[in-house]
Order: structure tokens, then C-alpha cells, then sequence
């Protein structure tokens, strides 16, 4: 009856998305992995520490390999530096640093679901996706959950409507090539053209506030962390209670070959299946483009 | 700082409300009214029970009608008897048992919103509208916010996805004439008719397990309490968080004349403005043909 | 990874008993049992009602004896009429009706943990204890977990304290023959007899507001369930999480040969130990006295 | 109706404090300060963010010097390097750092309470007490509340009991003179010292791994925050509950003349009233020399 979750890497991500699954209540045991061992090892005693003021009884281990056989494995490796504009060219260090996670998984017996953070984030889930070889679905990426959450955030304020009930993703790569599916959004029902405040918004600047949001947190504070470890416990949470529910992320689109954000059903074996849900035609034009995105890179790494 | 809420009927309505508002932390301060002094009196001393056992500081009182005065007045009187399958045939009864709280919470200044749950619900709300002569919006009821989550049960089990990534309504009157708006019914981004599991589904079927919903569990046990509590505490919570979140409930259609159950969006002030969605002929007919219902049933208590 | 709780008899406390577990998101799979198959086919449909709600993905069935095999089987059957003021009254009837459940668990395979509601509280547990023959611990009773909780709040309205930061037991019978173990009692860790406001204090009349809280209750209302709902939702909280909380429950002295009113561990296994607090000498004798009280129900029922 | 918090200094501690108040639902009304006003806005942003993913509807701002008039403000602000290993020697630094607030406090009409958090805790709570001239109780340091929580941690970890269910007080300095309060320690009602388990124990050494907890995760970790912030939560949330709940904070000792860690009664106006548990004479000692050490480092600020 232990939800089991380990965290591979515990930078500001890992550990903010430990904290969050503690402070939510969403995990009955939470296993730390980082090549660096010290660092594991104070965020277990930090995590112990707060558990003990909220009443939590879950339990936190840290870099004991056999606990990779976790029910869900969080990658949240990060590069060295800080992250430069265009995540793609993070590439070939994440590459490595997550890949090298995967026969360690593999002989601990992991068969779980992987919700995957580390960017390039469709590359790097595409890429997982294949070593591990797990049935499909059971790799997943964060992809543009935070992306479509950001939208919420941005169409909520021009309305001033709360963003829980505003309905419609953020689609493609979580990166330079994202779109925002605008025929896709709905504010109580009614699409969002149909809405008075909407009749002179600037939807380009809207998508340009949404896909920057990232990088607007990061010039200021140098990294970001509280809005992707929030994203992923609500996936993580989502496996768990097999809740089958829809999140714009990082999943396999068969035809196209590729990891990409799309709206999907979320549940215990991970991507239940995708949603193909109607783009307009310059939408559609503009997933098209922001897949080949994500296989050139994906062709980069061989 | 206080978010005080007065409960105004300690039946099993009543009494759940409180309930869920303790359990959930939505609330610093519940006063508690019934006709039957007793009743209130011991609802107080069991709701202290279980705060203690989870740690609420939550204060509660009983039959002080100055706190009439609260921020919410949740109106929750119910028939001497059982219901039976008309909840318009209950209106001569609670008409007078709502209306008698009206000149208590004149005196005691009351200017917050009202929330309604009292059957026939849109036949009460507008009527305790129409004496309390609060600014527009201020005085709303439940209506239809019930039967959406159980046509989003019906649908989710239908497609075996999550409720809560179902987005739609039903409408009209909190009784035999509402409707399900079909058209409004969408899964995860995607309208439902274009879900293949809803190719050969019968809807006639299930707007009437929707609709019937109520005297199904009243059946079985009695009565009906845990679905319209839980209902009423998240617009509670919507209210005092401003929440601008939108719900079907049964607000003013200045149109029509009457409260009726419809989109809208819930904030501090009650109804900030109701949400005119796109319905098909026959959903404006269905929607037009309740407002009919409601304003009969109006004209009956004249 | 499902935490399954079977809840038998589908009353006011065993209704509350499922409306706390799922408004709390302690479980993920309820079966509901009832003698009344109409009734726990309305509790399942109310619940899941307010599941679409609140967004919980919990699963819920009724009547289906296989489910009785369970993690934990909450037991809540109750007399046919209104509770008496003497628990030990119902015995003879209530004894019928929760041993009518031990073979049907038997052969449904159940080796969880069985938290006893129904009252007599510790005359129950102690003879389902012996039917289902069991690990010790395994079967316990929710015992003086309220009437603690009472204390803390008359102690806690006394002083102007949370009841939260206040410790101590009342032990005993979870009736009659029970006592406030008030050299247990500190506040804040400092003993209760210590502080200013409870040098005048009348103990003997908090003991009787303790000890008659439920009649208190019952009296203005008709019943009790709150209290008691969300004592045992703290409880199946506690074997879920292997918290190795103390409450004060109803665990078997092995000494005295019954199950009775004491502060103990509880965790995944039920009663981990109990914990022999020092007694008063007046204390060691009400704690005897009461537990011949409940030996000699014992007896009664052969 | 609306929480208000204001937090001065986003680094990890302040920015971990609003990531726990909004993911725990604990204010209304965030306002950051942070002499990096790039960093605050950003903290904003990143906030927004994760409170559109959890349908959190708190209101944020940054850097608007009106916004200091909130009911509770967390003074956050650090030093500019890492700490070192003895807090005193931040003294100055911090000092000067936590002090130019008082001024923009005072013109906004601040009269709340104000919780400090900026190290050395003790010293620099008594200096801003001084500044501020409030009333008694309304500025109070988080103290030993995250020392205590290490010690029911250890002592948890040694005994295989919920930290929730210790009791007792690490008392003195939030640093190097700090001590357990070993009499006050007591785990479900009986005292450590009777625990079979704690016969043998090292308690020198548990005393040595509590005091040291906070540098064993900056050795690894390069800062903490998840605790603290945590801890300050708890201590948000008992003002504006009014809780009356009891932590071990650093609250006026009216005999010695500063503030220092002890437990204490907190509420609406902060500091309700300090518990004068009976320690044994060691303890005492203890205390004395501690108060001492803050009062020197008093008079080296002047």
C-alpha cells in the first residue's frame, strides 16, 4: 500500500518536487538519488525535519540504488550551469546525465511509470522512452503542463476569471517552438473569442508572456523550480490514484515518432492515451514544425 | 480576518454543510440557527467534538440571531417531511420556513451574499431575492451545480475519465425541468459526441439518471445530504477567496425574470456575472420552458 | 498501492465514517455493507456524487462480499433503535449483528486490521477479537479516541488553549464506568493541576461533561456521528501510514483480559503496543473497576 | 476578510515560506520585499504559476512599500554569503539588514505582528521588538520551534514512534547554546526516561545531532529552508486562527530582558502568554547561560 516515488537529481527541481509531495501528502516513501551523495543526503535530513512539524509519516531514504525500483521514478536531472535560453542546447549534457540513470533502473527492476522533467523535455522523454522499453505510455514528460498553466494564469488575468476554470493547452515542444492551441480555449464554456475583454487582446504577446514565463523567473531568481515541482506532483499524483485525468504533456505521438506536448488521459500506467482533440489549421501547421523541432534534436544525439 | 458563515437549518443539509466547512478549514466562524433550539444546540457541541480531534480553531455558535449578521448566510430549511419526488410541491412550506429568517437578518444588518439551498431551489432563491433587496448577484442558490457533477459522474464512467477534466452543464430549473446542456459537454478539450465510446450512447437514459439522481439516493437512505454539502462548501470557499470560478448555480436571469440554473461566476460579491454559453434550439427551447416552470411557481406564492 | 477499507453497516457513523474518508482523500477504494442493501446502493451513489466534486478518484462498491477482504474493515452496525443511555443495554443486539459479519470476512480471506465502532465499544472488540482469532493487535476499537477528544475541548475552553497542544487520556470503558486520567493531563507540557485558571476548577463536573458528551448530543439531535466519523478516519489514517500514533483506543490488556479505554501505538499492524502511563492510585482503581465492568458484559454474552 | 502576509527577503527561506503558505492555502494576500527587486518580482511570477496549477486564488504582489501595513509580516531577510558555522558572527550584517525595514514598516502603519526568522533569531527578534515599540507578544522569533521538531524527530527515530505524538521543548538560543529540555520530553504521556528503549540512549549525542541538524544540511544542501519554512507556516497559520496553540519560540523572558526560545501560547496578537515549565536545575542553568549569550551579543550591536 506505499505510494513509492524516487527522485533521480535533487537541484532546486528534485527538491522542490520532494517538497511539494510531502507538504501534499502524496507519497508514503520518497527515495533521493544525486551524484552528489552529500547533497542527497541533507535534503533527506531537511525533508525528515519538516515531515516531523506537519504530522507526515513518510519515509525518505537516499541514493541506495535497489530503490529504483520505485512505482514512479521522477528524472530531474539538471545541467551543471544554469540553464542558457533555448533548452535544446542543454542537450547533449542531459542527454548523458539521464541516460546514465537507465541501466541502474533497468537492474533494479523497475517497470513503473517515468515522468520525465529533464530538458530538452521531449527530447530527453523520447529518448528515456527508448532505452528503458517499457509497454508505451509508461514514459511520459512534464512537457507543457507548466506552459498551459501559464496560459490559465495569463487569459485568467485578462478576463479576471479564476485560471481552474479556463479550459485549453499550451501545445508541442516545451521550448522555443510551443504554441498555444488558442481554438482550444474556453473560459466557463465560451471560447475565449467569444468573450467581450478578448475582442482586443494582443495574442501574440499573450503566447510570447506564456512561452517566456520560464525565462522570465529565471533572470530574476536564477532558476525555476515551483511551478514544475507542482506540475509533477499533480502527475505523480494523478498515477497514483489512477485518476485518469488530462494534462498537456510530453507523450508519444505514434505517427509523428516523437515526445511531444499534447493533451492526453493520465492514470496508473501513465498515458492512458492521448486526446486528439480539433487544432485549426495554422495550429495544426505549427505542431507539424515544432515535432520536426524535436526530431532534428532527437537525430542530434544518434 | 474572520470568514464567518451562518447555517440557517440544522437538518442533515444543514448540518453537513457545517460539517464539510469544519473538515475542509473553509471557515473561521459558524453560527448555527434551527427552530428547534436543541438541535443546534447539540450539532455545536458535536462539530467542537470533531475540531478538536483535527486541530480547527474554528468558532461556533448557536440561535444568537446577531450573527445574522455573518459574511454568509447559507439558507438550508427543509420540509417537516420527507421530500417527495416534486420539490415544487414542497414550496408553500419552505417558502414560509426561509421567508421567516428574513426580517432576523434584516435586523441584524446582514448586507453579505446568501447562498440557497432550500427547495424548489430556484423558487426560493428568487423570492428570498426579492425580500432581502441586496445589491444584484448577492443572492444565488445551488441550483444545477448538484446535477453538472453528477452528469460529469455519468459521462466519466461512461469514458472512464476522470470527472474533473469534464467540462459542461446542466441547466434550468434544480428539478424536473432542467436539462442537460449537451452541446456544452466537452472531455478533456474534445466535444463528447466526438468520443467513440459516445457513438451509440443513449442520452435520454442518462439525463434521466442525472436528473433522478437525488430521488435515488433519497430511496436508500432517506435523504440527501453529502453531494449538496459538499456542493455548498466549495461555492462558500469561492465566495471568500473571490475566486471568480464558475459554476452552474441558479442566478438572476434579468431576461427571464427568475433565478434559474445557468453558468456564472462566483466571486466576493456573489454572482459577478452569468456566463451566456452557446445552446443549441432545443436547449434554449428546454431552458426557456423551465424559466416557464419556475415563474408559475412564482406566481403560485404571488 | 490502494488503500481499501470495508465499512459494515451504513447508519449515520458509517455513513460519516465514508463521507470523512473521502472528503479527506484517506482512501482509495470504500466497499460499503449494509443489512439494508438499498441503503448502502443510495451511500455509494451519494458518495460518488461528492467524489465528482472534489475531484477524488476514489472507487466505491456495496454489498460485494468478496470486497470484505480488505486492508481495514471499519465496524459500524448499529442497534435498530435509538441508542439508550446505557451502551451496555445494546448489547445483546448488537453483538447478533456484528458477529453475523466474522464469517463472511473469514471466508472472504480477511487478515487486515478490524477497528471496532460499534458499542458496546470494548465488549465488541474484545469478542470479535476472539472470533476472528487474529494476530493480537490487529483488531482494536475506537474506545476513548472522543471522549479524549472531549476532554481536550473542556479542557482547552478552561484554560483558552488549543485543544491540540493539550495531552492526557480519559481510559476505560468508552461508556459509563470510563475516567478523565487527569494526572495525565498537561498542557502545553506543563501539568494541567499547574496552571492558574484550574485551581478552582470542578473536575468532577468536566468528568460528567466528558462522559455524557455523546448522551448530550444524542439528546438535541438524535444520534451521533461526526465526532465519531472523524475520530476513525484518524485512526485508518494512522494503519495506512504506519504512523505509530498514540491514541487512546480500545486495545486488549492482556492482564485483564479485555479490551479497554488506554493510550497505544498504532500503525500499519493495528495496535503496535500499548503504553503503560503511571496512574494515580484512585486512577488504577476506576481502571480496574471499569475493566470488570466490561469483563462482566463479557460473561453476559457466554 | 483577506490573510495578509508580507515577507521580507526572497532568498531560499522567504521564497520557501510563500511556496508553503500558498501550497498549504495559509494567506489570501502575499506581498514580497526583497532589495533585489528583480528577485521578488520573479518569486511573484513563479508563484502565480504554481497557484494557477492548484487552483489557488492567493493575490500576490512585489516591492510596494504599502503593502508593509499587512497583519503579519516574516522578516526573511539573510546574509549576503553563506552562513557560517556560529550564527552570532552574522550579527552586524543582518542586523543593519533586518533593521532599515523598521522604518518602512512604521510609515506603512504596520501595528500586526511580525514572526522573525532572520539569524541570530533570538537577538535580532529583541532588537526588532525594541524598533518596532509594539505591544508585548506582537514580535516573536520561530526560536527552537525547528530545534524542537528535530528532537521528536530523534527521539521519534529511537523510540519507532510518530514525532506528532512527543511532546517537549529544545529551550535557549536558536544556535550553540541551546539545550533539550530533557524533563519536558514525554512520548504518548510517559516520559523518555521510562521508555525501555531510551535506557541505553546517548543523549548527549541526540542533544549533539539536534543542535547540529541545521549545519548538516547546509554541508550538503549549501542552505535550508524546507524546515524553517515550514515552521513558520505553522506559526502563520496559529495567528491567523488564532490558534492559541503551543511552540517553542523565541518569545520576551520579562526576567532576563530578551527574547529567547521557550514554549509559548500563540495567537491572534502573537505571543499570548509563555509556559513556565519546571525544569530541572541543569536545564535551568542552561537557560540562564544562554539568555546570557544573546544578552551579550545585544550589547555588542548597542
Amino acid at each position: 500500500m506505499k505510494r513509492h516515488v524516487a527522485i533521480i537529481g535533487c537541484g532546486h527541481v528534485g527538491a522542490d518536487v520532494a517538497f511539494s509531495l510531502v507538504t501534499q501528502n502524496l507519497a508514503d516513501h520518497i527515495s533521493l538519488f544525486d551524484i552528489n551523495a552529500a547533497k542527497a543526503a541533507s535534503e533527506q535530513l531537511e525533508l525528515q525535519d519538516m515531515a516531523a512539524l506537519i504530522g507526515s509519516r513518510v519515509h525518505i531514504d537516499n541514493n541506495d540504488a535497489s530503490q529504483l525500483a520505485a512505482d514512479i521514478v521522477v528524472m530531474a536531472v539538471g545541467p551543471s550551469k544554469t540553464q542558457t535560453v533555448d533548452r535544446l542546447r542543454e542537450l547533449d549534457e542531459t542527454a548523458k546525465a539521464a541516460s546514465m540513470w537507465v541501466p541502474k533502473m533497468l537492474a533494479a527492476g523497475f517497470s513503473g511509470v517515468l515522468i520525465n522533467i529533464t530538458n530538452p523535455c521531449d527530447v530527453i522523454t523520447t529518448l528515456l522512452a527508448k532505452q528503458l522499453e517499457l509497454p508505451a505510455g509508461q514514459v511520459f514528460g512534464t512537457g507543457t503542463s507548466l506552459d498551459s498553466a501559464r496560459m490559465k494564469r495569463v487569459v485568467g488575468t485578462l478576463l479576471d476569471v479564476d485560471p481552474a476554470s479556463i479550459e485549453g493547452y499550451v501545445m508541442g515542444e516545451h521550448g522555443e517552438s510551443q504554441f498555444v492551441a488558442w481554438s482550444s480555449v474556453r473560459v466557463g464554456g465560451l471560447p475565449l473569442t467569444q468573450w467581450p475583454q478578448a475582442a482586443h487582446a494582443d495574442y501574440d504577446a499573450m503566447a510570447t508572456a506564456i512561452r517566456r514565463g520560464g525565462w522570465d523567473v529565471l533572470t530574476g531568481k536564477g532558476w525555476t523550480s515551483f511551478g514544475i515541482a507542482t506540475a509533477t506532483a499533480k502527475l505523480v499524483d494523478a498515477v497514483f490514484s489512477d485518476a485518469r485525468r488530462v494534462f498537456a504533456v510530453s507523450a508519444m505521438d505514434s505517427q509523428l515518432g516523437v515526445h511531444i506536448g499534447q493533451p492526453a488521459v493520465v492514470g496508473a500506467s501513465g498515458i492512458i492515451h492521448p486526446i486528439a482533440i480539433p487544432l485549426a489549421a495554422d495550429e495544426q501547421a505549427k505542431y507539424q514544425a515544432s515535432a520536426a523541432v524535436i526530431r532534428q534534436a532527437m537525430h542530434k544525439i544518434g
